[in-house]
């Protein structure tokens, strides 16, 4: 069973992704450290010991449709409102509404927590999340005031409506019309797919956000507008009013995440209501939909990235205790009786530590990202807006891959168990398989990084990351402690790889050769995640924890340098030198 | 839908694996090219006509238990019936029994395309023919006239019963027991797990292998007897008599193959019969009945193999056509109307090209081991047999992880449609994650190339498999030609590297370092993958097949050298100096 590893996040936060110095930068407000374990240690307890327990029904029974509602797995409702009214909802939403206003850093690290217990319960929740600050931000006053404060405390949740059938990446091509109406309202028209917790029973109306697209709007993604449309319209007391014409029409059959209903949305077909036409509320400007989205979108994305750590966790975690536990042959070397727990065989062992140096990588990458978004509320906001922009691709991508791999590696550990689903490793397996598609692909996201943010001031916002980089190589050789063997030179070779391909991109973009930038972006984003594993592994292995696990940390620091990130010489050539060849054998693909 | 692709496996089996040189050395029979192609245009004709199209009932109804009996998916009864009637069943099985005597190439080839039409339902006859092949070389002339022509006709099928509760990988601590009895027949008690096929309603009858232990058996695995436990006791005249104290339990709830029924089976529990005890007879000798095992072991985890690849064609096939017809975004240099296909956007087209390489690559290592096969029954019996062997684990290995990591890209390519059970790219995805596990995990596979393989003759045949290697590339290298790029160049670097680990391993275990040998058997499995997937592709681009898509594989041939096989060095790397870190970092797995 799941267990939240609290002490590994709180390290992380603390002495790899920057909490520390910003807490002692006077840069997070009233926050304390002694706050931020309780929050963390409390957090941590409610994934153990109330979520975690409840994956299992979830995945088994899964959300059900009948007659338009959707009924959740058996004790999901109530774990949703316990959830609610632990105040979770609320971490870093805004005072003004009843939110805690924490910092992001606190709400990702709570986010795995959730996701690792259960990554089909925590995934509504944080879609509400989602909502919140795309209302806060630009929302009328009107509607903050009707819907902030419900949406905050739990007690409605949201849900975000962008996809159909034909605009998923590219969203420019949305049908789904909205019309104005004299009073200022408008009615909504159209077909919504795979829209996560579009439909279910935890609360008792929820709060659509949808892109559609006004009669006289500009063609493309400069002509999309951004609604808000109750399930149940509100009255002026706050109280539920008629039903609005929006509903749930069907729910996917999928993969994995079984419990999260994901929900064509049928709005303004006339099932309820008058006339037809879902009634909405203009959220922003018109045409401007997307910029609200945007508002939320590095967040939604860095959330995706959670799930990819809390999968690839769990699944260490499991692997871990069953390979101790499970016996079978002989390791060499063994000395015990009878047969060894296969932890004991090297190929196992290499694929538990191969597991939790991914895991750890994609944590602290994720971290160090999170704590970008709260930095960029401060001094240097510039500055930290662009590691956050940077960050968020490769935090996306690479823990969502590495919860994909890890998972899998879990399900080998497990041998013939591991295809069993009662093992409960291949529910990982399958929930994972997800998150690298959604909130933008990862090869979207790597497009986003190679086009988008290599350019940042002109290249020298990922210049100076990588020469940040270059220091934390250099304290690892110059440490020259045995430990870390031969850590220091080989990260150095690493971040000379990342950073002749990231020179190589720059000057390729700037010559328009888009073309070939693009057929490097993936190995290129793959790059910049190993080379950041092993730096932030470094990066914690050179610092002291204070509990008394440093003497681990420089050991799998150590695994990763000699095990782990040796690709990035493969991929840097790649990057460099692939495009011509993935041309030229488009020919295999007619 | 998944269509068999016939012309690809023809080329790969004549021009790169062998299979020409060997007709026209006459190593081969009667065997005709035509009588080739038109066995594997039959063969391609009924797994796309017939097996493909029930591949999606078969998940998701899977296969149901129900008072003791398996109810196959609706329609599978049918098909076994077509297929065994299509004389599939006797492909390789000697002509003394009804068999048609052919090549070990022919039954691989027909064996993936089976599997690419549905891995669950093509698992069943594969253990069949495993069956067979262990008792016409082990079984009494009783057993043999008794059972063989029934079960080469597929009038009944086998199963093969090994695994138990607490052994696995290890066999030798198995605990089903056997009694002699006085009119020369056994007595079976014990349970066994896992048993592919140990139920169904596709046959009456269904011959049980089994391994038991005798009660003076010595410890180990040197005490395990193989016996023949039919379910229904056989008659003189051949008709069925009383049913066998044997039966399914229970069937497993799994992750994939849902159509093939994973069983428990009881031997002996006096469900049936007038005393309890399953009747079986002897196979071979008693405490030989690994010996026995053995025999058909390397062929069924080559059989798991061309699982591997048959999951990576059918979701390249899959991918490929998906990613023409689904548009979205513009491509960079995109002329056409609207958004493009998403081939065009040079990421996808580097999945898909990935998936290419990697299938193709599996492919022809699964036929140059099944090559080695056949040509071990003629002259060079040992050079050949060696060959085998050595090709074994890798073909299993890599094909298998083949499967995985093209499915999982497979799911990729389809966004969001990937994760709908409908599109079928997740059950791609779920079926073939067993593949590493089964038949020997991948690990294990590792462990066998290392230890056993590379010391075959000291070493000389994987140094004379590794010049032949050098001499393709040398080959390529001299071509020059344009299209192949630096193919030459970045082979021979590959083959050094494997070269370079292979001596290293080779020094490693006569210095009797063991557990440092080991801890780098699962990157050198993959190492020699990965060069054997480059050399190949190179020898089918330098021959002609006549068949005008020279230029599609040299292209193909090209991208591999430059975008997939780049990983070498790394893997070397890890294979000679990953070993000490890797001990050291079992600190973090306490």
């Amino acid at each position: 069973m799941y267990k939240a590893p609290v002490e590994e996040i709180a390290f992380t936060l603390k002495h790899v992704a920057g909490l520390t110095p910003a807490l002692e930068g006077g840069h997070l407000g009233d926050l304390t450290d002694d706050l931020v374990d309780a929050i963390l240690s409390e957090a941590g307890r409610f994934a153990t010991e109330e979520v975690a327990p409840l994956a299992e029904i979830g995945d088994r029974q899964g959300a059900r449709l009948a007659d338009g509602a959707v009924k959740m797995p058996d004790g999901w409702p109530a774990l949703y409102k316990a959830w609610a009214e632990g105040g979770w909802n609320s971490l870093t939403a805004s005072p003004d509404f009843g939110g805690q206003g924490l910092p992001h850093m606190l709400h990702v690290a709570a986010l795995e927590m959730w996701n690792g217990g259960s990554m089909a319960f925590a995934i509504g929740p944080t879609l509400t999340i989602g909502a919140v600050e795309a209302l806060a931000a630009h929302g009328s006053d009107h509607l903050r005031r009707t819907y902030l404060p419900k949406m905050i405390s739990g007690e409605w949740m949201g849900s975000m409506n962008l996809t159909e059938p034909h605009a998923g990446s590219d969203l420019g091509v949305m049908k789904t019309r909205a019309e104005r109406r004299a009073d200022g309202t408008y009615r909504l028209f159209g077909q919504k797919i795979f829209i996560t917790y579009g439909e279910h029973d935890f609360t008792d109306n929820i709060v659509h956000l949808v892109l559609a697209r006004l009669p006289d709007a500009p063609a493309g993604t400069r002509g999309i507008s951004l609604f808000l449309v109750p399930k149940f319209l509100v009255d002026e007391d706050g109280s539920l009013g008629a039903r609005n014409d929006a509903y749930c029409h069907s729910i996917e059959h999928k993969l994995g995440i079984h419990g999260s209903p994901t929900c064509t949305m049928i709005y303004g077909d006339g099932r309820f209501g008058d006339e037809p036409g879902a009634i909405g509320w203009l959220i922003g400007e018109e045409n401007r939909g997307l910029a609200c989205m945007f508002t939320m979108m590095n967040n939604a994305r860095l959330a995706v990235g959670m799930q990819g750590v809390a999968i690839a966790d769990a699944a260490t975690q499991k692997a871990i205790a069953y390979a101790k536990e499970r016996t079978q042959g002989k390791a060499p070397g063994w000395q015990g009786s009878g047969m060894s727990p296969i932890i004991e065989h090297p190929d196992v062992a290499r694929m538990l530590l191969t597991m939790k140096v991914l895991t750890q990588g994609a944590r602290a990458i994720t971290y160090a990202c999170a704590h970008a978004v709260d930095m960029a509320h401060g001094d240097e906001a510039q500055h930290w807006a662009e590691r956050a922009s940077l960050l968020t691709p490769i935090a996306k991508s690479f823990a969502t891959d590495a919860g994909v791999d890890v998972a899998s590696l879990g399900v080998q550990v497990h041998g013939g168990m591991g295809f069993i689903e009662e093992t409960g490793a291949a529910r990982l397996y399958r929930d994972a398989r997800i998150a690298p598609i959604y909130e933008g692909t990862n090869g979207i996201q790597a497009i986003d990084l190679v086009t988008r943010k290599l350019p940042l001031s002109d290249g020298s916002h990922v210049r100076g990351f990588i020469a940040e980089l270059h220091a934390i190589a250099a304290k690892a050789s110059a440490a020259n402690a045995p430990q870390l063997g031969e850590t220091g030179a080989r990260l150095e070779a690493a971040i000379a790889d990342l950073e002749a391909a990231t020179e190589w991109l720059l000057a390729t973009l700037a010559e328009g050769r888009q073309a070939e930038a693009l057929a490097g972006a993936t190995p290129y984003q793959r790059l910049f995640g190993l080379v950041l594993t092993g730096a932030y592994l470094a990066k914690g292995a050179l610092a002291d924890g204070g509990d008394g696990r440093n003497a681990e940390r420089a050991a799998l620091c150590r695994f990763a340098a000699e095990n782990v990130i040796g690709e990035t010489a493969a991929l840097k050539d790649r990057v460099m030198s692939g495009a011509a060849s993935l041309e030229a054998a488009r020919v295999v693909l007619e």
